[in-house]
């Protein structure tokens, strides 16, 4: 099993280890949160272990369907090991209902169901605020040919009609998520991100009740308790 | 000849009035200037007249390329009569090298080329800012359908490539342009906006000068001489 070496990089979420094998890397989640950019700041507790080990769940269904991701192993409640790949500057939004970012953007009222999925692509770019961005800039910017977007927005779609079913058993509908993709060596696309609260927006099928980190963005209390909620429906 | 009746809108740089005619309406290009989606407001000296005719003579150009456009007749230096159509809620932005807005969201140095032209869609909505979306968001917005964003895509490269060569031979590169199209009752499509110094980036190709709006937005002087500037080579 490759060992946790160096620190490679600490992101608001997560802190990612290099092992002393270079094509796999240690993912730890942290309990710390942020929102809006990093405007906001908090804790929640439980958090890491919550977003590891539902990640790990969630890629290895994905990959029973077909998905290719960069899940190797757990290690820990709260660590993880991947294969190491480099991460598109890429962030990809799939949206079934509106909510979020999108209803304040384009005037829409929250909850709103979109016949068909929307895809947006951000621009990974901290500084910049991640700005929307869509094909032809990817291809300008020479982020990604178009047979990589192409893979890319099929992927999405196929993570996303797996997810909606896997949720729906949990009485859990899926309102939109984030993914990022990684590239290996050789140019093979994979999915090398986490699902969880933190990324996805999960609504009780019955009540509505928001079940993910908008408890934590919108100050609506009880963050700790969806985390748990959301984690024992999938671990029963 | 249709008369001119009642003010049916009044934009920035337009007042639009109907006729007698339910199916033409006249435009009326005014002096005035904004920028920065109204923060910045001036006058420029001979605008309307410029805009007008600028706007005619190539609406003509594009008409004999093949380009659909809602141009009818030049009534005098400022007025024209158009079809009337229902102008969809769309800006159309064609790039071929970074300038304006761009640049800051991307993080792009101004005048770089890009391989391929970009088109950016914007919703058209003064009270949001007229967003940034793409063909997910405006299907699901139900503003047109794959076809009608199929067809303005390749009216929109049509009209660059005309433009380009058209602007080249005096001596100008074509550096962007917004656009907006309309639809008549029918359902036809057609270009139904001007085509100006406040709609195009013109850069002169042996100097680099700026022969557009961005000498009022970015306070350059000269403003009204870059208008005469292109608007003279044009009638040269």
């Amino acid at each position: 099993m490759p060992k946790k070496t160096t620190l490679l990089y600490e992101g608001k979420a997560k802190k990612v280890f290099e092992t002393d094998d270079p094509n796999y890397l240690i993912v730890s989640y942290k309990d710390d949160a942020t929102a809006f950019n990093g405007e906001k700041k908090g804790t929640i507790l439980g958090k890491g272990a919550v977003n590891n080990q539902m990640t790990n769940r969630m890629l290895m269904l994905l990959e029973t369907q077909g998905v290719p991701t960069h899940f190797m192993e757990e290690l820990s409640p709260t660590e993880t090991l991947v294969k190491r790949v480099t991460i598109m500057p890429i962030e990809v939004i799939l949206r079934n209902r509106a909510a979020g970012s999108i209803c304040k953007r384009l005037g829409l009222t929250e909850g709103i169901f979109f016949d068909r999925p929307i895809i947006e692509f951000s621009y990974k770019n901290d500084a910049l605020g991640d700005p929307l961005f869509n094909d032809d800039h990817i291809r300008a910017m020479k982020l990604a040919t178009d047979h990589e977007l192409n893979l890319i927005r099929a992927m999405t779609l196929k993570i996303n009609s797996a997810m909606i079913d896997f949720f729906a058993k949990l009485n859990i509908n899926l309102i939109d998520f984030k993914l990022e993709f990684g590239k290996d060596n050789n140019g093979n696309i994979m999915l090398a991100d986490e699902i969880s609260p933190d990324t996805c927006r999960f609504w009780d099928k019955t009540t509505n009740q928001k079940l993910d980190k908008d408890r934590f963005r919108l100050d609506l209390g009880g963050v700790e308790e969806a985390y748990e909620e959301v984690f024992r429906r999938l671990t029963n």
